[in-house]
């Protein structure tokens, strides 16, 4: 590596010449290409930027002038160019945060990968700076199409257009779609179309901004070819940004250093808001010709478009038993609809949505207008299911509340990756949905722990048509078939042990395993029966609301364990634990699970042993209760 | 009444001819102005829509056709007009409520009185009818142009231009303004400059959209000589809604039956969505010369922009302590800003706005841009003050997790109307708010008792710069001072008794008031003591995280009763137990307070008595736990 190499920060960027531009960029991208490709991580999205950010990198001054990146997957290049180029150990516990991370470099700023939050990032550094008289300070947002199609851009946008004094750069990286290309066939199509269809008053205005400045070049006229629908109102002459009232440079080809150069200091010079809006192709860099390398790309497999995270929803069980579970509901039941958020593939929702194309929603990354047009059509006669990350149900917290449950509307909420997501860094853990959802009044939440358990509870909550209905399930592969050994009311014992010891005299423990922890309930049953305890393991499919029978086996027993993988404040163990109150049941309690504090990427099993989440964790916590008594 | 008291149903609406409507509106306006200048309510907004909604039911034809009120208080003519005459009662319990109610009506949809969700609603009604082939059925949505500024409304507005087979009508029920004009002076002056600078974007819009439509009327002149900004960009020929490739029907005369007629019936033609632009007058029908008559109108007092709830500050005490503190706080912090969504005079921050106007930031509707722009502001070196209504804190639940919390940004919420609001119905109490924040890492929650608690829960708050703190108190008047008679490592004992009876051996009960329900905690704690028992009464400003001197005073007593004015699943009596349990203290716990349901409008008294949350309740609640022990 000749220029890469040498580069410790941005001032050794601006210190080359224009001529060695490409000559970094390809260096780049060898080096992305490389080393993504051994460790995982977003490629696409990264080689897709990679003159975008060099030329940021050279118009601007970080961290003086502060950089924001959308959802922040696309922050290699930055990493790269503001010295941080080891990527040996990237998104592992100790090595580089797949995102911007303020402990790792003055030059990053937002740690949040959910979408759509950095324009008003944005607006909020660049009306302090005024409100400071740092006249001198620039603050530059990039931000994807797919994310303006968030309501916090639009509100950003409106309050941005206001700030005439201030110095604020919007750089939309307009790749037209957010999904890799690299998925092909049928589903890929329909994703497209349906990906797009969110946004396309937005591609409609990128034709036109296309067609006003001239012929369409080289890129241009490759992205207009890509559009997958005809082209109507191409003779209007204003885009819905100057319609605003911002500034707007553009479109400029964002794969040539020199054109990115220029257009940003035209727009730095600006001394007020202005929209950049370069052309960028994700995954660029890779020909035909190159075919081994786009093998290497095409493992890093579909793009998260909300995060731009990679993902293989084949290696994910429980995505596909949701997937082929919803199926069947669609074929016998003509009222269900899917609603998407952007996230078709990644869900589970793409079988269903090739055979009901007429009944499958995608919303744009819209949490909000998923949950409250979820709604309005349960409100005229259909059950919609949505299917979203656990993480991204806490975006439409109000909605589910007041428009959902307020209303008594039917909805299914299907929440994929709840619990610790691990790698992917703390704003991705969908730890936060049970403790937030338990106070949704009527809302009944189900978290299954195996196949069976899935598709029961998928089934039973498309039948109840006038409450909010839940089921959360986590990231990664099923577990074999748990059987329940006996059923009380709707909640399974899955194991009961008599403690070798036992003399009649025993201490009683019921262990509760909330979801996919009823393994781990299962082993600490095991181990505290050897240590003599009499024990009993639930395992309540339905959780919220706390059923009778889990209440009634909480006053059987001398100690209740529960083991979740949500926040413990708030969590189940602590639902459990009121409503026994509540009815003059004192059993003491241990509550395992996680505590209320953000988890840094490490892998899964690493937080739940580092947060006390074992087996081992729960044997010893109940043991040392047990010794109190 | 000759016309309105024959109207049963929108038939009769219907069979009136067209010479008879402005008869209709005088009779409907003498109703509305005599009706709600004795029960209270929202007069403005309904004087607004009287044609328009008149309209609206004479083209279209409810409930086959779906009518939807943005924030819903505009709805009186709607009732008017659909056999609901009786408003003796208006807004108390048994009497109709101020919003759309299912319970009412068939013609009511949408009981949600937040903004901007008017049009997602519509969107899934819309589609659901497609899908069910429900062809001859229009979903007609009313929204005000303050609400567009919430990014709901971009969300829904992108997923509605899609939507080519939907017939779909968005009434824009434009007034360029969500404050009532009465409230005069230069506080108003600063409100409207502040309030419209949200949505100056949109009002350009509709600027150059009236000059399209030939030489501005009456109305539009009139609209056009009250805008405070410079007219700019004039020559543009598009509005920002075609661009988006909605159909567009206006601007209209919101006050002329006839055209609005001939509106809606073009845009019903059309069978795709389409926009109607109608420009209106807040309080329509009150001259100068009708002297009496406005200043009845006047009494109804300043317009709540984002419910259009009547709100006089001055009779508010909490948010009167709040404004005069900040005011303080701001002289002595120069790095102390403001931000509201839309609601500068309700929320009490006109005082520092007047002092401070640029340390002051109204961003619109939008209170998740309110939460992740004081994250930006914090990043750059401010400390920014976000005042909101308790309720709508919910709406930016991801954003104080995601963008404060996990930044570790100092910001200070400022939560106004928290706890039980009453006669505003079910989606103004703020009654959520404990049980969500308690899940977010670091926050620091303060519930004042007091004048003196609320100043220096203040003053602490804004002294935290890394992490999220919030202050929250209730609607109506401030009690007296309630002094501590003790002070425990931050939380206050503000009574103890000796039970009459005592001898020694006396059972120990802890009473913990939260925040303003100090005073039945005081209450109880006396009757208590009257039954002979020995009791702590504890006051704790900061219940979050819980004070480890109240898990200590948990422990010392044989019984703790706490008593909150929010959910009490996951409160913080919930909290408190949760600690204890974890410290080995297994002292038994009585929860007072709100059970997880919606609440119908009805006084506070009414709603607390109700919901067992008087002092009596508490006290024969903790007697039968005692009796138990």
């Amino acid at each position: 590596m000749g220029l890469l190499s040498d580069i410790r920060s941005p001032e050794d960027v601006r210190a080359l010449t224009p001529g060695q531009m490409p000559e970094l960029a390809e260096e780049i991208r060898r080096f992305l290409v490389g080393s993504v490709s051994r460790t995982g991580g977003h490629l696409g999205p990264n080689l897709g930027v990679v003159e975008l950010t060099i030329a940021m990198h050279r118009v601007f001054e970080s961290p003086k002038d502060t950089f924001v990146f959308d959802t922040g997957h696309q922050s290699y290049v930055h990493k790269l160019l503001t010295g941080r180029q080891d990527f040996s150990a990237l998104r592992k516990r100790g090595g580089l945060s797949g995102y911007p991370s303020r402990a790792e470099s003055e030059h990053d700023v937002v740690e949040n990968s959910h979408a759509s939050t950095a324009l008003s990032w944005a607006d909020g550094i660049a009306k302090a700076n005024v409100v400071r008289g740092r006249d001198d300070r620039h603050v530059v947002a990039v931000i994807g199409d797919g994310a303006l199609t968030g309501g916090m851009a639009w509100e950003a946008l409106n309050n941005i257009a206001e700030g005439h004094d201030r110095r604020l750069v919007i750089v939309v990286n307009d790749n037209g779609r957010s999904y890799s290309p690299t998925i092909g066939g049928l589903a890929n199509h329909l994703d497209t179309l349906r990906t797009t269809q969110g946004y396309e008053a937005f591609l409609d205005w990128g034709k036109r901004a296309l067609f006003r400045s001239g012929p369409p070049g080289r890129f241009a006229h490759r992205w207009l070819h890509g559009l997958k629908k005809g082209l109507k109102d191409v003779v209007a002459p204003q885009g819905m940004f100057e319609d605003l009232g911002l500034k707007y440079v553009g479109p400029v080809d964002g794969h040539d250093v020199a054109a990115l150069e220029h257009a940003l200091s035209r727009a730095k010079s600006y001394g007020a808001p202005v929209i950049v809006h370069a052309i960028t192709e994700k995954g660029r860099g890779y020909t035909p010709a190159e075919q081994d390398v786009a093998d290497r790309f095409h493992a890093v497999g579909v793009i998260h478009p909300e995060t731009g995270l990679p993902v293989a929803p084949s290696r994910f069980g429980w995505t596909s038993v949701f997937a082929d579970e919803i199926v069947a509901i669609g074929r016998r039941r003509p009222d269900v609809v899917a609603i998407t958020a952007a996230m078709l593939h990644p869900v589970g929702l793409a079988p269903f949505a090739e055979e009901f194309p007429e009944r499958t929603f995608d919303v744009g990354i819209a949490e909000q207008h998923a949950a409250t047009s979820a709604a309005g059509m349960a409100f005229a006669g259909l059950h919609p299911v949505v299917a979203v990350y656990a993480t991204f149900l806490n975006r439409a917290f109000d909605q589910v509340l007041m428009d959902v449950a307020l209303h008594r509307a039917g909805v299914t909420f299907v929440l994929d990756r709840a619990g610790i997501t691990g790698e992917d860094g703390a704003s991705h853990n969908g730890m936060w949905d049970m403790a937030m959802l338990r106070i949704v009044p009527g809302l009944r939440l189900a978290a299954p722990r195996d196949e069976a358990t899935l598709r029961a509870a998928l089934r039973t909550a498309v039948d109840v048509d006038d409450a909010p209905t839940v089921v959360r399930y986590p990231k990664g592969a099923l577990v074999s078939g748990i059987p329940a050994v006996e059923e009380l009311d709707g909640v399974d014992v899955i194991a009961r042990h008599t403690g070798k010891k036992s003399d009649g005299g025993a201490r009683r423990v019921l262990v509760v395993g909330v979801g996919s922890m009823a393994t781990t309930a299962l082993e600490t049953g095991e181990a505290l029966a050897a240590h003599g305890v009499d024990v009993t393991v639930a395992s309540p499919t339905w959780v919220l609301p706390v059923p009778a029978a889990l209440v009634k086996l909480a006053g059987e027993h001398d100690l209740v364990v529960t083991v979740e993988d949500g926040v413990v404040d708030g969590g189940v163990g602590s639902m459990i634990a009121q409503r026994a109150g509540e009815q003059g049941i004192l059993t003491p309690q241990v509550h395992v699970g996680l505590p209320v504090e953000f988890l840094d990427h490490a892998s899964i099993d690493h937080i739940r042993t580092t947060r006390r989440m074992t087996a081992a964790d729960a044997t010893r916590d109940a043991l040392a209760a047990l010794a109190l008594l």
